[in-house]
């Protein structure tokens, strides 16, 4: 995050850190120049106007309220799940709903594998309306934290070293050279929380008001970095492939990356540390006919599905606080003029 | 194959092995004695009642219909697609079609990928009539053979040693820490073969004529060995979870591993080396309704998908020679026994 925000030349003249661990710790910035982390409080949170929360969702379910009720103008942008589903807050993919992030005092940052789904399924939804979505994942180690990576790096040193792979503690079963079926808690229905956020939050995202069908198979696979997907879609209006394609091509935050016959497609290795997400083995589907697609989809997770869309959402906020100042200061203008021109 | 064959005290007296490269090795075995590996010849391969074929598929359609031109009634069981997709012989897996074994004298042995799904979805087709399939694969590295079990295991070896993973040879990109859309050739319909093995040959096996709509994505994965398979199906006529449950717990060649609770489903880990194809995370799709279950298989490929079918389909053909024996002998008995009642 603090990378992004130097990187995109994020506008404004302070950066603050907070940590609790490491307070007192100096970070190295390019535009904002050296910043000793400080220790979290509420009061120093209220002096920023956007405060990005990349904290457990009990934390930010205790403090983001705590943090806008001040009135001093503050937007909380929480990156974890503790708001996603409450219906007063927006769920924003800038992309896609960025308009909802304007004068919001508390914004929810979606779930990574959602946000991945959902940057190239939005250009396709506009234009030929879905009506199911389909999904099998294959989600990297990373995506149970750096604990998650150090796992897997830890398992196939030990196993290149002894043949044997050690006991896990951070997944609940053996990562390398296996998949796990589970990721998160198993929801009364029999689907895991992270294949329901799916579900619930793309509705949300799209504003679908559960007129697609929505479905997810979550599975954790050893790779360190970077979601894939494969999707299968029908759409309400007839769909083909190379219309697709040229449709993702332009669109927003998504690289189209399809020619199988020079092996190129998405695959993790090449997604990670991409802002875009890569779209590709786009073909008619053999299950809905000219009504369907299927895809496979690859993105950086940590990326799009947290510090790059949290940071974006933060620019949309910028934007809109810089053009209700102009409004403003407009305002203020046009009435002194006519003012004036009353008085002349 | 030679293990299966032992472990399952196959009934022949004789067991002969060919090969090329190998010849003049020697075999332990346990029911067979100690067998020296012979060079082929179409001539020897004609002497065998069965003669299994784990080779290329050009050999196989060049030797194939010779050692059965011999009139001798040997039968070949083939495990390169060759003859999979030829309408005149049958594709065989013993719990499903077995019947169709008997008399055929070239039976082909189905696709690994195929053949894992098709041990789950039989019974269920059975009872509530297949409309739609989805599924999503997560394919190991030995589906590739030893070279490619091999790759993976130098690649990951020398990560650990180096930081880096060598460039492959065997698969079309890195296969450690990454996860590969395609599995075979690229179709003109932008499915590759792998992916349309599956849905040919669940046509062929389950005789759908066409009324099943089948889909399929495979996707190499970094494990070893055994395949997984997201998925997802239509059905004609309702159905449930549990009902499934029960329905699968009683099938042939299929084991229920479905307690999420306990973190309990089907993983490669588990499935490696067993006969069984695992079937868990079984529950109503949110897509499909009522008419729809997800789910989440894994088997072992190199066993259920080729090695095993193989000499089930084996031991299928002599239970059928065994019993056209009997029937010949009972025939003989009778118009013997006719012909002494006349001549009484």
């Amino acid at each position: 995050m603090i990378r992004l925000l130097d990187e995109r030349n994020f506008p404004t003249k302070g950066l603050k850190l907070f940590a609790k661990r490491a307070a007192g710790n100096k970070v190295e910035t390019k535009n904002f120049g050296e910043i000793v982390i400080e220790p979290f409080t509420v009061e120093a949170a209220q002096e920023c106007d956007i405060v990005l929360l990349a904290v457990s969702g009990t934390f930010a379910l205790e403090y983001a309220p705590l943090i806008v009720a001040s009135k001093k103008g503050t937007t909380v942008i929480d990156n974890s799940s503790a708001f996603r589903y409450d219906a007063g807050i927006p769920l924003v993919i800038p992309e896609i709903n960025g308009h909802l992030a304007a004068g919001a005092s508390l914004i929810a940052n979606p779930n990574c594998t959602t946000a991945v789904g959902a940057m190239a399924l939005w250009p396709i939804h506009q234009k030929y309306r879905l009506k199911k979505v389909l999904m099998s994942t294959y989600q990297a180690s990373s995506g149970a934290g750096a604990e998650g990576m150090l796992e897997l790096e830890d398992a196939v040193k030990a196993y290149a070293k002894t043949g044997v792979v050690p006991a896990p503690k951070v997944f609940q079963h053996q990562l390398a050279f296996n998949v796990i079926p589970q990721i998160d808690a198993f929801q009364p229905n029999g689907y895991t929380k992270e294949e329901m956020k799916v579900a619930w939050e793309m509705q949300k995202i799209f504003d679908l008001k559960d007129t697609v069908k929505i479905s997810c198979t979550a599975v954790r696979v050893p790779t360190f970095r970077a979601h894939s997907e494969a999707i299968v879609i029908e759409t309400e209006r007839p769909i083909n492939a190379s219309d697709c394609q040229d449709l993702l091509d332009t669109a927003p935050g998504v690289q189209v990356v399809d020619d199988p016959d020079s092996l190129i497609y998405p695959m993790p290795i090449n997604a990670a540390g991409k802002n875009d997400v890569e779209v590709g083995r786009i073909r008619q589907s053999l299950v809905f006919g000219e009504h369907g697609l299927e895809m496979f989809v690859s993105g950086d997770q940590l990326l799009r599905g947290a510090a790059l869309n949290a940071v974006l959402i933060a620019e949309t906020c910028m934007a809109s606080r810089a053009h209700q100042t102009e409004v403003e200061t407009e305002t203020e203008t046009d009435r002194k003029s006519k003012k004036q021109k009353i008085e002349n």
